[in-house]
């Protein structure tokens, strides 16, 4: 151990090798439930240091943890067992110009989501990525996790976005797959298959990512909503009659509303109502000559007249439409810093959203009487982050964690739904899918791992726990 | 085998088992190039048959090769060897009533997707794959070549358009994996791996597929183009300014339209002016208040005054529209009509296409002086297919077949394009992966196939040659 500690030291430089006792800032995740400590961790600068590494590691049979922006919720992006390396892919953060009348762009995999989208300002392009951890998020970790967001519905996960990959095999080998378009079918897809691997088959390092047209346009509106049986009504109309416009369909509740409101002052509510749940409409066009407000507009009169809407703000300036999302996008900052929480990630087919909500709250409030529910997420891809804080004035769920889990993924399970919509498995999950799972597709899951990572090197006991 | 041949021939019934002298429809491929005596041919019912058809066929080591609508191009659906069994899907060919709210739909793998085109008029929901074999086309013959067609630049390939998959492996096991969410991260995206798969991993027996809002307006043009940079430039307009309405870019040559002309008689050119290459520009949307006839009527003013369009037609009807379309489509018929052919499957990023055009005109010249070229396709992705007829009064192009393959391949491959965009590797393009297929890549697939189907029984020598 000390040989091979010594032997990445040499190998990566003061910069490049941190040694236990200063790995604080890699070694927890964002929610510091999971992290135990690692031997060291690489913070590589290039494919060739990433190589090096894991043929240094492979040989002493040492685990090797690959993390991007460590805002993971799933455990995946740190150490289960203490003395693995993390492979921190920080400081791999080049991005190229990007290539206008193709609208691709090569990127390094350190490359923070937050930093693509400014260097793309003005260019007349985007990457159609959102997500609340943004600022932090790094394109590998997107990768390796198949991040979703709420523009997802539009435009498609990370699967949809990559065109070509650069991956580091378990034993140091480089698949070199930057290639820069769509329709590739010289064989299996194996940039869709690195996508949502979770770091378990090889380490991304650089990416070719498809762009979008920058839209000409936006119309965002926040709308409070009757209740869960009208967003579903207001989505089906949103989706007849807005068309190849609409952008997202981000829904909060209440209850999550108050714990933003109390635990992050400087948010403004600007509805008068107070309804169970409020939704953030937007759309948005390449053309200036869409009527994006009067095609909107008539979706919210109907709303009105349908008593589906109580209340609604249009966004008038671009500080407002980021206030209006800042409502939505703390959510999961506003409920951390009330406590302990339980997060569940789930998905159903979007009509099912009002039967799984009633259900899932039912069953919930079996479990521990006066818990707090506080589902908000996706409204265009059924994608529910249903998460739970202890009843008032309690501090923990008194070991009742799996029976919450497994209950409510079960539900989406039955549904045609998922326990894991975006977040992925992790190491926290794996006994979720052990349960979950159809065995056949676990057993899948475990020829696939053994077929790229013989010797289980890779995050192991991420995914899919051997 | 006659054993073997006697248990299926019991086991799925007179109609059920095809023996070898009444096996000529589905022996040969759509070109009549490839396909070996078969033992017999399975035509299954249900995955139970097909269950049990693999337990026997594997238990006697005989290969099995998926079958659909037989319009492959690769020969992945016919035999390589004689005497394996070829399963035919097309009795299983159930389509459900859609699911509305949520936009999915469930079919069995033999539904032809004009069938489901067909089953879902009226319902305000679509299917957005549309290609030139649509009429025989299967999904499940879609599903395991990832097929891409005309409208992929704006609706995705198929690896985007399924959601959840019911597939049976070599050893008989049924994975259920019919899910109808977009976002389930529970693990490895294996529905996106059997997406051009080529039936070398599993046999797709149903499948749920994600629909979308049907059109309430098309605006469907077409226009003589100067020349191929006048087509990239056109595209890059369109790109820009077409938004996201833009459905298809479908490009065709002069040298394309003449075979076509001469061959299918009741084709009809509408318009006066020849040019070198034409372009079908086709915009729709899901909202009657888009102005897309003034949006792409600026565009084509703008191409007409920079002397990039010459001539240009509106469909003033659907009947007008499919006649349009069918100059693009005929295109493969057209040209297998004049004969002998190589077909090359190319992609580049879309702002190569000039470039990729000049040099392997010059390439294909070098080789053999007078070839007729004949390019035509999907301008909005980059996937030319860029097929040869041999120069006049020749017949055959006197064995330099490989040499047109791999120099085109190269070329496509340099590039940062693939060698098989659409059509895949299958059996006739095994060769050509070899030389232009990275080594770590093709070594990453045999790993791959060897996990899931330890004894190479299905589809052996498909996709990747043993």
């Amino acid at each position: 151990m000390k040989e091979l500690s010594k032997k990445l030291s040499t190998l990566l430089g003061p910069k490049g090798w941190v040694s236990p006792e200063n790995c604080l800032p890699w070694q927890r995740d964002w929610l510091d439930q999971n992290g135990e400590v690692p031997l060291g961790v690489a913070r590589i600068t290039s494919t060739d240091e990433a190589t090096e590494v894991l043929r240094l590691c492979c040989a002493e049979k040492v685990a090797i943890v690959p993390q991007g922006g460590n805002t993971g919720l799933v455990g995946a992006g740190v150490l289960g067992k203490p003395n693995g390396v993390i492979i921190s892919l920080s400081r791999m953060n080049v991005i190229s110009s990007p290539d206008y009348s193709g609208g691709t762009i090569t990127v390094e995999a350190g490359v923070i989501l937050e930093s693509l989208h400014q260097s793309l300002k003005g260019t007349g392009l985007m990457f159609p990525m959102h997500l609340g951890s943004e600022g932090s998020a790094q394109i590998g970790g997107l990768i390796a996790t198949n991040a979703g967001g709420s523009h997802a519905f539009r435009y498609g996960m990370m699967q949809d976005l990559v065109l070509g990959l650069e991956v580091v095999l378990a034993d140091g080998t480089v698949w070199n797959g930057m290639r820069s378009v769509q329709k590739d079918n010289a064989g299996y897809q194996l940039r869709k298959l690195f996508c949502g691997s979770e770091g378990t088959l090889g380490i991304v390092t650089r990416a070719i990512l498809k762009l979008s047209p920058e839209p000409k346009q936006h119309f965002t509106a926040l709308l409070a909503v009757s209740d869960a049986s009208g967003l579903v009504k207001l989505a089906a109309r949103l989706r007849a009659e807005g068309g190849e416009f609409l952008t997202a369909m981000e829904f909060f509740s209440n209850v999550g509303l108050d714990i933003a409101l109390t635990n992050i002052p400087e948010l403004v509510f600007p509805l008068q109502s107070r309804t169970a749940f409020y939704l953030i409409v937007e759309a948005s066009s390449g053309s200036t000559k869409v009527p994006l407000d009067v095609i909107l507009a008539e979706v919210i009169d109907w709303g009105m007249s349908e008593g589906i809407i109580i209340d609604s703000a249009l966004a008038m300036s671009s500080t407002q439409r980021a206030a209006f999302w800042r409502l939505r996008e703390e959510q999961p900052e506003g409920q951390r810093q009330l406590g302990v929480q339980l997060k569940h990630d789930i998905s159903v087919p979007p009509e099912q959203l009002v039967d799984f909500l009633n259900r899932a709250n039912d069953e919930c409030n079996k479990i521990l009487k006066g818990v707090r529910i506080n589902p908000f997420g996706h409204l265009g891809d059924g994608n529910v982050h249903y998460n739970l804080s202890p009843p008032i004035g309690q501090l923990d769920f008194f070991g009742l964690d799996s029976e919450f889990a497994i209950k409510l993924g079960r539900l989406a399970t039955i549904m045609g739904g998922s326990f894991a919509a975006e977040h992925g498995i992790g190491r926290t999950k794996t006994f979720l899918a052990d349960i979950l799972r159809d065995p056949v597709e676990r057993n899948m899951m475990m020829r696939i791992k053994k077929s790229l990572d013989d010797s289980n090197q890779l995050n192991p006991d991420v995914l899919v726990s051997s």
